[in-house]
C-alpha cells in the first residue's frame, strides 16, 4: 500500500480489521461524515455564507444554526455549542466558574483533562472516593462536599462527574449526584464523553446544569470535536459575550462568546458532526442491543479459566476492563514475544485495538460490532486460550 | 447536485469557481491533505500507536513527533505545538502569562480572538495606535508601553502584534517591535496567522518569543488547526506540565501539558497539516510571485475610475482591502439588486468570495491563483465596469 506522502501511511484498520480499541469505536465516521470531510475539508469552508451577526452558530447555510438548536433539544438542554473536544467544554465551564484556590469536586476516576481544566483555572480538584464496586455514589459525593466545606470553609464551586468513566466504563450515579448538587446549590457538570452519541441522554432528566460530550469519542465524528450544553440558568455565564473595549479604537466584538473564543469548531469537523447527527439519533435507540453484545462477549470471555472482568457486571457499557493475569499473562511470562504473543495471535485473526503487549489488565470496546463479529471475537479469545493449553470452562 | 444528507449541500466552490474570499485561499487543502482527511477521518485515528509517554507530540507512527521537531525548525523556534486554531495559541500564551488586571499590548488592528484571549485571562488590552499608513510601528509600540507604565504603574505582561493584519493585510514592523519588547524585557507574541505557511517566517530573525500560526488560514489545512511555537526560554512556562495531584487517589498525569489540555490537535486535522507540510515548505519560496500577482491585479483594478486600494501599496500581501464607493457602489445605489448586482456579475463570470452585496469597502485575497486566473480577474472587473459605463483609465 502506498503512503499518503513520505512516511505517513494510509490508515486502514477499520477497513481491514475488527477494531476493539477502547476509545475508537464510537468515533468511527458514518459514510455521511466521510462525505462531509471531503466536501468541507478546506480550511474556512463553513464561512461561505457567514452573515450578520457573524458567529458560527448563527450560520444558516449549511444549517449550522438549526443543528445547534436541535442538538440542545436532543440533549434535553437549553443551549448547546460545539467545541474542539470535550476537554474544551470542561475548560469553558471551569474557566467561567472557578477562581484561584476554589475547589472542584471530581470523581476518583476523573479523566485527566478534567484535572487540567481545573489546574488551568487555578482551582484544586477534590476527588470523591469510589465504593467497593468502583462507582461514585451520591452519598460519597455529599460526604466529600461536607469534607471540603469543613477543610476550606467554602463550598466547592463545581461538581464534575463522569457519567461513564474512562477506566472501567462503569456507570456512576449522576442522577443522585445531581440531586445532591441541587441541595447544596452547586452547579453540576455531567461528563458524557462516553455516553452522548451512543445512548439516549437527557440533561433535564439527569438534572445536570452542564453536559459535555465528545465528537471523536462517541458521536461518529473526526477529532477534535465536542459538545458543551447548558441550562438557560447558566448559559449567560458560560456563553457570556465579550465586554472588552479597545482603548484606542473603541472597538467591541459584542456577539462573540469569550469562552468559545468566538467561533469554535469550524470546517469539516463541524459538518461531519452535523452529517452524522441523523445516524446518531437513530443509533442511540439501539444501545440496549450494544449492551447485550458486550455481555454475551464477557460471558464467553469468562469461560476462559483465569479470566476476570474488572468493570461492573453485568456490563452497562461497551467499554470494558478485563484482567488476564491468570490466563494469557501466564503464557506471556515464558513466551519469547512476551505479551506480544497475544497481540500476534489477535492480529493473525484480524483483530486489533487491544493495547499491544498488555496481558494483565487491558481494555476493549465492542461498540458498533455486529453479532457475527462479536461471536467471532468470543471464539477467537477461546481459540487462543486453547492453543496455549488454557482451560475453557463449560 | 445531491446533498450530503438532508439540507447539507455539497461544497464545491473551489472546484467550480475562482474564489477570492479574504480568508479562504491559504487554507485550501493540498491533494495530500485531502488524502489524510479520508484515511484519518475516524475520531481517534492518531492513537493507534500511542505508547509511553502517552502524549500526542511524542507519537512516532505516523511521524507526529518528527513533524513537531521539523515544524519548530521550519519556524526558527525551539518548540512547536499544534492547537485547534491560532486563537487557542493566543489563549495558551496569555493564560500562562497574564493575571487578572494585567495589561497586554495589542495592535489597533488586533484580531478579535486576541481580545477574547486577554479577556478570558482577566487581562486588559491596550492598543497601539496606527500611523497614517495603517501600520503599527516600533516607536508607537514603545510609546504605548510608556503610557501603560505611567497609567498603571506596571509594565504590560505581553506584547501581541500581528505580522500582517486581518483588515488591510498590511505588514507591521514586528522586527522593530521585537527589539522594543527586548528593551523592556516584555515577551513578544508575533501573530503570524496570515504569514506562517504562505511566506518564509523565522521567529529568531524576527526576535519573537512566541509565534502563532493558523492551519486553516495559511497552512493548507482543515479547521480547526493552528500552531503555537516558543523559544526555549518560555517553553517551560507555556508548555508546563501538570502539577495537580488527586487528593484521594494521589494520581498525577506528569507529562500532560496544562495549556494544551494534554493532547491537542488529534486526528485528521493534524495528519492533514503533516501531509501538507512538504508542499508548504515549497510554496513559501514562491511568495514573491504571489505578491507580484496581487500587485498586477491592483494596478489593473485601479484603472477603473473611482476605485481605490485601502491597503498599503505596493502590496506586500495577497489579502487586500479595496474601496469601490466611487465606482461600483454608484451603480448599486440605483440598481434594483442593490449591491448584489456586483455579486451577480462576478458569479456570472464564475468568481465568488467577495462579500455578497458589498460595493463600498470589501476585501479579496488572490493567494494561490494562477497568472491566467489573475488576468481573467482583472479583465472581469474591467468588463463589469465597462458594462455599467464606468470609465477605464488607459
Amino acid at each position: 500500500m502506498r503512503n499518503i506522502i513520505d512516511d505517513i501511511e494510509i490508515r486502514a484498520r477499520e477497513e481491514l480489521f475488527i477494531n476493539i480499541h477502547p476509545i475508537q469505536p464510537g468515533g468511527r465516521l458514518t459514510p455521511e461524515a466521510m462525505k462531509a470531510m471531503i466536501a468541507y475539508g478546506d480550511g474556512y469552508s463553513t464561512c461561505d455564507w457567514c452573515r450578520k451577526p457573524f458567529r458560527l452558530d448563527k450560520i444558516k447555510r449549511p444549517p449550522i444554526e438549526e443543528f445547534h438548536i436541535e442538538l440542545a433539544e436532543f440533549l434535553g438542554m437549553d443551549q448547546a455549542r460545539v467545541v474542539p473536544g470535550a476537554r474544551r467544554g470542561f475548560q469553558a465551564v471551569v474557566s467561567s466558574l472557578v477562581e484561584k484556590g476554589d475547589s472542584v469536586i471530581v470523581s476518583s476516576l476523573a479523566h485527566y483533562t478534567e484535572f487540567l481544566a481545573v489546574e488551568d483555572a487555578g482551582g484544586i480538584v477534590k476527588e470523591v472516593p469510589l465504593n467497593e464496586k468502583n462507582i461514585v455514589t451520591a452519598e460519597a459525593t455529599a460526604r466529600k462536599i461536607e469534607e471540603v466545606k469543613k477543610e476550606t470553609g467554602k463550598l466547592p464551586k463545581l461538581i464534575m462527574i463522569d457519567h461513564f468513566d474512562y477506566m472501567f466504563g462503569n456507570e456512576h450515579d449522576v442522577y443522585g449526584i445531581a440531586k445532591v448538587a441541587k441541595e447544596y446549590d452547586i452547579p453540576f457538570l455531567c461528563n458524557c464523553a462516553y455516553s452522548i452519541g451512543v445512548m439516549p441522554i437527557n440533561g433535564k432528566e439527569i438534572g445536570a446544569d452542564f453536559l459535555v460530550g465528545s465528537g471523536h469519542k462517541s458521536f461518529a465524528s473526526p477529532a477534535p470535536s465536542g459538545i458543551v450544553a447548558s441550562t438557560k440558568e447558566w448559559a449567560d455565564i458560560v456563553f457570556r459575550t465579550t465586554q472588552m473595549i479597545g482603548d484606542v479604537t473603541k472597538r467591541k466584538f459584542g456577539i462573540k462568546e469569550v469562552e468559545m473564543l468566538g467561533c469554535t469548531l469550524m470546517g469539516a469537523n463541524l459538518i461531519a458532526m452535523m452529517a452524522s447527527f441523523p445516524a446518531i439519533k437513530e443509533r442511540v435507540k439501539h444501545w440496549d442491543e450494544e449492551v447485550r453484545k458486550i455481555n454475551y462477549l464477557m460471558d464467553e470471555f469468562l469461560k476462559i479459566e483465569g479470566n476476570k472482568v474488572l468493570s461492573e457486571m453485568p456490563r452497562k457499557h461497551t467499554l470494558t476492563k478485563v484482567d488476564t493475569t491468570e490466563s494469557f499473562d501466564k503464557i506471556a511470562r515464558t513466551h519469547k514475544r512476551r505479551g506480544f504473543f497475544f497481540s500476534d495471535e489477535l492480529r493473525d485473526r484480524k483483530i486489533v485495538g487491544e493495547f499491544a503487549g498488555a496481558t494483565r489488565t487491558w481494555k476493549l470496546n465492542t461498540y458498533g460490532l455486529t453479532w457475527d463479529q462479536i461471536r467471532y471475537l468470543a471464539q477467537a479469545f477461546q481459540d487462543i486460550a486453547k492453543k496455549y493449553g488454557i482451560n475453557i470452562i463449560k
